[in-house]
């Protein structure tokens, strides 16, 4: 039998109607002859409660007792699940973790996954077993403890149980009904994408489109597994949602396939450095060693000798990145005048794996924001994705503009 | 280092404040010097939502699936437990019942233990950790699926880890602070024994004085295991509580150590039925088909060979009694003219290990109940009880003017 996998989240199995409502669906799945592999998230905002309780209780907390707590949301959820499908008449049984098992690494609280040996699981298809519910988001270390993903990782247990077990699909049921040219809440004419490609979802799901942890988009392109988010609140069909695969599965692509927006930024200026060898790693080794993601970067003409440095971060990274850089200071290693930080800024891209063929997306990009007054700020480019950095009163205006101008309302 | 076991229920904790102050128990045993396995039940009522949520979703569940779901309340308190104890500079982790391994039979629901190998445990100890927090209530099956070992089951757990790691004592943490000679909520002059033995423990917990499960007592008898029944929300002191304890660790005992009382009792009646060998087979047979628990039963003298049998069960079982008794006659197996019920019924009894010992005492308890014009309707014995049972109005006085009779105020 071909094998199929169904995750579910936290919002699609928040109570024992959406359990039924989520059984339902793999019912179908599974009467077109698939054997199941269903991931499921623990019921909505029980995660957080344990969450919760573990900070309260040690804030520093051993993360081999936060994993063995907030693990126990999933175990509920995947029994429950299975006793929804035998009431169903589909045969079906809960796995947790260990159980599987699903090997992991011992990185406690963000552990990656080494193996998942599918011996287990296969034999009881074999037996008739049609449907096998596993607990997200858990593990087993070499140690025999229990390990957690991180935060998303019930999206990467599915998609790792695709390659395992050399799935036809991995069909992420979520509270959206697919991925979006842009977010639809920014702009009314955003349009649900059939098909992206992995790059471009990766890019959109790294730029704030949460729709898809980024861990897990990498794990299905690198094992080539076909990814499909749909809604698990509306009526399903062959053809919901959008399927994530690669570049070679789309036939016909826009050169733009996307703007993602992303609030969360901030601008900081080292004003007046020293141009000199060595510079840049002064200033973002101790940034790096302080945890901060810097994600755009600027560097000034230089004049005399001086020159100022631009970059960007997540906007709640601004304090640990000013502390960094004030002790790089203190401690003689970087001299700079002032440290600029402008907090009242957006990052707005525009991602389509046809700019690789395409010239003159970047113009356009700047003249559509230039002929509404906006400012740019910083620009950073990749292959397939240009990304500015503008004042945040303009976001919903940048996005509609380029939405327009690059006609992602046509399919 | 010797070994303590601890076991805290759910109300014990019940919260994070709960939980702290269970963990400052066990710091307190920790700096006496011993090697402590700490036993946890589920949050008070975290449980119960899990059971519910079962049974909604499948009336006639799956045992594996029940299993699953239910055991994973003690995971959690487990872990919050084990980060307390850190947060105290105590070295401490937790354990699930599949990570010990506690092995049981395959009975879900209500799994024996088969085996509890201390060595991993141990191991850590060697290492240097005081605190092995134990999730209760759970193992594993030789299929390697989750088993619960039935309701009050944590206390089982806590005994079988005394047993097995030869502890020096099991001391249960309640929210009541020992075994009365009756319940304080009938009878004010109710005294806290120090001592009881494990045989007269047992007749309490079987007749009705809910502090321990009575499987966790057999087992303590069986292993010798001392048990201490404490509460969690008073002070601690080496002679809080009461010590279940084998007869010889008794020096002095009165003739009645405990009176107890259970309303929750039926008198069943069948009248005019033969008196012929093999009557009373093919009566409690067919109610032990049917999981009735028969208790007391007399038989009436016997009149032109037909007689009367009257027995007693649990309330909750008469409706399933009268099934089976109408069955049996609708099948020709069994002929009676009347089943007479009676649920007003309650069963007092004196228990005392001294009675072995020491003659008079059903006398003097039939006279004390018909000084108080207490009608008996049935009476049953055994080494160590005697039980009656009379009209449940009854109830109080009957407890109170035992307790007076017996002098059970004086220690």
């Amino acid at each position: 039998m071909p094998v199929l996998v169904m995750k579910f989240g936290g919002t699609s199995v928040a109570n024992l109607d959406r359990i039924r409502r989520a059984a339902k669906r793999v019912g179908v799945e599974v009467a077109k002859g698939y054997d199941v592999i269903v991931i499921v998230s623990a019921m909505s905002g029980k995660t957080n409660e344990l969450v919760g309780w573990v900070g309260e209780t040690s804030p520093m907390y051993d993360a081999r007792e936060y994993d063995a707590v907030v693990s126990s949301g999933e175990n509920v959820t995947a029994g429950l699940m299975a006793l929804t499908l035998q009431e169903m008449d589909i045969p079906a049984r809960s796995w947790q973790g260990w159980q599987v098992p699903l090997k992991t690494n011992s990185a406690h609280g963000a552990a990656r996954i080494e193996e998942i040996p599918p011996e287990n699981i296969m034999a009881k298809f074999g037996e008739g077993m049609k449907v096998a519910v596993v607990a997200g988001f858990q593990g087993i270390s070499p140690e025999g403890r229990i390990t957690t993903l991180g935060r998303g990782g019930s999206d990467t247990t599915a998609v790792a149980f695709a390659a395992a077990f050399d799935a036809e699909r991995c069909d992420i049921y979520t509270d959206v009904d697919g991925v979006y040219t842009t977010d639809p809440r920014i702009c009314q004419k955003a349009r649900k994408l059939d098909r992206i490609a992995f790059e471009e979802m990766l890019e959109l799901a790294s730029l704030g489109a949460k729709v898809l942890q980024t861990r897990s988009v990498e794990l299905a392109m690198r094992y080539n597994v076909k990814l499909r988010v749909l809604s698990s609140f509306e009526e399903q069909s062959d053809t919901a949602g959008t399927l994530i695969c690669a570049e070679e599965d789309i036939m016909e692509s826009n050169v733009v396939n996307g703007i993602a927006a992303s609030r969360e930024e901030a601008k900081m200026t080292l004003v007046t450095i020293a141009d000199e060898p060595g510079i840049a790693a002064s200033i973002f080794g101790p940034l790096s060693d302080a945890g901060v993601n810097v994600d755009m970067i600027i560097q000034n003409i230089s004049e005399e000798g001086v020159t100022d440095m631009t970059f960007s971060c997540p906007i709640d990274q601004v304090k640990r990145a000013e502390k960094a850089l004030g002790e790089a200071r203190d401690a003689g290693k970087l001299t700079f005048e002032e440290l600029a930080i402008d907090t009242e800024v957006c990052k707005v891209s525009a991602v389509g794996i046809g700019m690789r063929s395409q010239s003159g997306v970047a113009a356009k990009m700047f003249k559509v924001l230039s002929d509404e007054g906006i400012n740019i700020k910083v620009i950073a480019t990749s292959e397939i994705k240009i990304s500015v950095l503008i004042e945040r009163k303009y976001m919903e205006l940048a996005v509609q503009a380029l939405h327009d101008a690059f006609e992602l309302e046509k399919a």
